[in-house]
């Protein structure tokens, strides 16, 4: 292990977050709010207690996958307690276990509150927990690779390590520029959402929050009922970005790039799409079958709420936790599967459904004509046997610390549905889930134990499981 | 595809029907009810048919993996439909619906039940549906391959689709003596379990019944209250009979070749056993401190449902329903997990449970060590790696059939509980489930639909679902 390059990178880690709260203190200063010192205080000491550890560069160059998923998981864990302590100091949360539940919630994107009314937060509170889901999003290393030149090819895997899906595609032979092609998508779509909210009506301040919690597929409300209370021209607008959010990025790059035909002919963008309306479509037909409301807010609830639950942002127009089982089952599966690969939903992600598909085929293909070798395809490539075995283990994965979780989770006494979608909703990032994590809920009730579980889950679902194995892995440890 | 075989052994199926039920016959006979003569004629006709069609011997002999898919997925859904017929006839059932639905839930030891009140059926209706559980326990086609020589390597791939479990180990080199023992080890442990409820207190025509029940861990009951109104020296003996029928069969036969440190050295029979047991272990404690009852009946309900659940069997000694949360998601997970491969037991199975946590931790070895190439053993032997293919895709179609039927059931408008639990209960060949599918209630209030759907469920989980995805797919059945 080179624990030179691993300190280095942290300290940088802890710089970038002293310097994010910058911004929450310039809000605060604004609006006139006496929580920013702290945002100030904790800023200070990050970029100070950063730089003394960055003064002296790593002395050895060798970096492998190893060091690639340690460092990203340590980061992860860092940030999330360095992002919690404005919180916690400035008094806005009950406990620091809270203060921690909810920053660990905001850097992953999931959304999931301990907050029981988000109204009666600062107006600095609210801008740091949507900001940080803004930087969580697109992802903290791969900022810092877009920033920082590292030599060698440490960064891929750093990148391969932070970045969703099962396989990470380059969009340009060097890492460093593909960060920054990236981010460059991210925050232009960001601002177009931006604008477009200004423009529905949303006021100055819940059109930038709103605009970082949507691209980035986090969730956070700054209501107390999540987007509910907006015109319909907000709701729409929202739903339609965070179907945006959901494309893997690839498909963008290729836009730009004019290859029209390659962003079309990806067999995950038209999956995810066919996913979503089809689940749109259902659920607004139950919900009118059902008589829960009109033919207008029916196709605009099921849009809002498929964009919200697929794309694992998180965000409720409406309390679906009273809808028909069948919609409400609808976004149950919705919550596990997610958007894209190369985006910033969570989930299992579709690319991964499609790899498992076609592994079944090939299955049944092989018994029929034992003497077929069938090979698995995406997009008219040979997929690497490697991708294969790796969304095999990763489902594997996800399936084990469910199933841990929720017997965790379920030492609390609460009903089965509460227990499985609030874990489903930690791993998949999602935030709400439902009965007692319902939209018009929250994870407050839980006891500090679940809330460690469900940060665990939560960590572990925005890394794709393994940084945080290799992480707790005795054999990453062990001297040779 | 080879149609002369696949007529002739589905023939040899209809007879081996007809043939039993002469059984529930002899049943009516010795307490006069009238409903025997429906069993009679049903298998006149059925022998008759099963006679006719199978006087042609079949001219070409070729039989390879396709066709013994095929030919056991039609078998199961052949003897169900055939096996419905004498439920109907008499009237006992309200539909033939639930009377074939009945008889799925029979052949295939689930257990699930469509009949409100079980002790106002007749005593041959009772009987039948336990004795098919007792055949369909081993496998009506593992019966068909000890009575009737076939030549070639035929028997091997009937063996093989019927068979659960991910390697199908033969205990012989010869199929029809592999059959055999496993039907003589099959019989040995039921005749036992037989004079043991005698001992403990049971009469004669419940004790038959229980004992067919118990070792196929089908877990019909004969009671309104399934076990729950025997004395508890009755419960004891059921499930310690449960524990060693989720046992795999190979452990038996270790002992009596007198292999002992085989029998004992099996991964998946130590890792069953302590599941097992550390699931009664943990629920008791939970049920003592819950104060939902004693130490000793904590115990005994503990042990009678991990050992009913897990092996699949699905009697209740108590309403579980009512436990504390921390005891019904054990009960859940025991639910998919299931007992050992090679037993009569339905679900995931404890040897597959083994290879998805070795496929996890070769990825992590290879993630931390790139260059080191792991293999994965099981009882000190390299397993194969078709074998691990074919968990990984059986875990992948149990995943996506889960999804899809717990979707088409969400549609009855029932909780997500209900729902879940009753796929899993179907998938899973176990019988109860929870909330509305609870050991209290049955599966009367579902719609047909819902009802096919279980059904087939059922027979997927019973044959591991490639049978029947086989029989289903195009490829199977288009022309070269």
């Amino acid at each position: 292990m080179n624990y030179g390059i691993i300190r280095y990178v942290l300290a940088r880690v802890i710089q970038i977050v002293g310097a994010m709260m910058v911004a929450p203190f310039a809000v605060s200063f604004i609006y006139g709010e006496k929580e920013g010192i702290y945002y100030l205080a904790c800023a200070a000491g990050a970029l100070l207690t950063g730089g003394a550890l960055a003064v002296k560069k790593p002395e050895k160059k060798d970096f492998y996958a190893k060091e690639g998923f340690v460092v990203t998981a340590a980061s992860w864990i860092l940030l999330s307690v360095i992002g919690a302590l404005p919180l916690y100091f400035s008094g806005e949360m009950a406990s620091f276990t809270d203060a921690l539940f909810e920053t660990v919630s905001g850097f992953t994107t999931t959304g999931a509150s301990v907050v029981p009314a988000v109204e009666d937060l600062s107006r600095s509170a609210n801008f740091w927990r949507c900001f940080i889901q803004l930087i969580g999003g697109m992802g903290v290393l791969v900022f810092l690779l877009a920033m920082l030149p590292m030599t060698g090819g440490q960064d891929i895997y750093i990148m391969k390590a932070e970045s969703p899906g099962p396989d990470v595609g380059k969009l340009v032979p060097r890492v460093r520029r593909t960060a920054y092609y990236l981010y460059a998508i991210y925050f232009l779509l960001t601002t177009v959402l931006f604008f477009a909210l200004l423009i529905a009506g949303m006021p100055l301040y819940d059109a930038i929050c709103t605009a970082f919690t949507t691209t980035s597929t986090g969730g956070f409300g700054i209501k107390n009922d999540s987007l509910g209370g907006y015109a319909p021209e907000v709701q729409y607008v929202v739903a339609g970005f965070l179907f945006l959010a959901g494309i893997n990025y690839n498909f963008y790059f290729y836009i730009f790039r004019k290859r029209i035909k390659d962003a079309f002919s990806s067999e995950e963008v038209r999956l995810y799409a066919f996913i979503f309306f089809a689940s749109v479509f259902f659920i607004a037909i139950v919900l009118i079958n059902g008589k829960v409301c009109g033919t207008e807010p029916a196709f605009r609830h099921a849009f809002f709420q498929v964009g919200s639950i697929m794309t694992t942002a998180g965000f409720s127009s409406i309390d679906y936790n009273d809808w028909p089982a069948a919609a409400r089952e609808v976004i149950i599966f919705l919550m596990l599967l997610g958007g894209c690969a190369g985006s910033t939903s969570g989930g299992i992600k579709v690319s991964r459904l499609i790899i498992y598909v076609k592994i079944l085929g090939r299955e049944l293909m092989e018994l029929c004509h034992p003497r077929a070798v069938k090979t698995i395809r995406m997009d008219g490539a040979r997929v690497n046997n490697e991708v294969v075995k790796s969304a095999v283990s990763f489902i594997i994965a996800y399936a084990f610390i469910f199933v841990i979780s929720v017997l965790l989770v379920s030492m609390d006494g609460k009903d089965f549905t509460t227990n499985f979608t609030a874990v489903a909703s930690g791993l998949g990032n999602i935030g709400p889930g439902f009965s007692l994590v319902g939209p018009a809920e929250n994870f407050a009730h839980f006891s500090m134990l679940s809330k460690y579980v469900i940060m665990f889950d939560m960590i572990a679902g925005r890394l794709e499981i393994f940084p945080l194995l290799v992480l707790l892995a005795p054999a990453t440890w062990r001297r040779k």
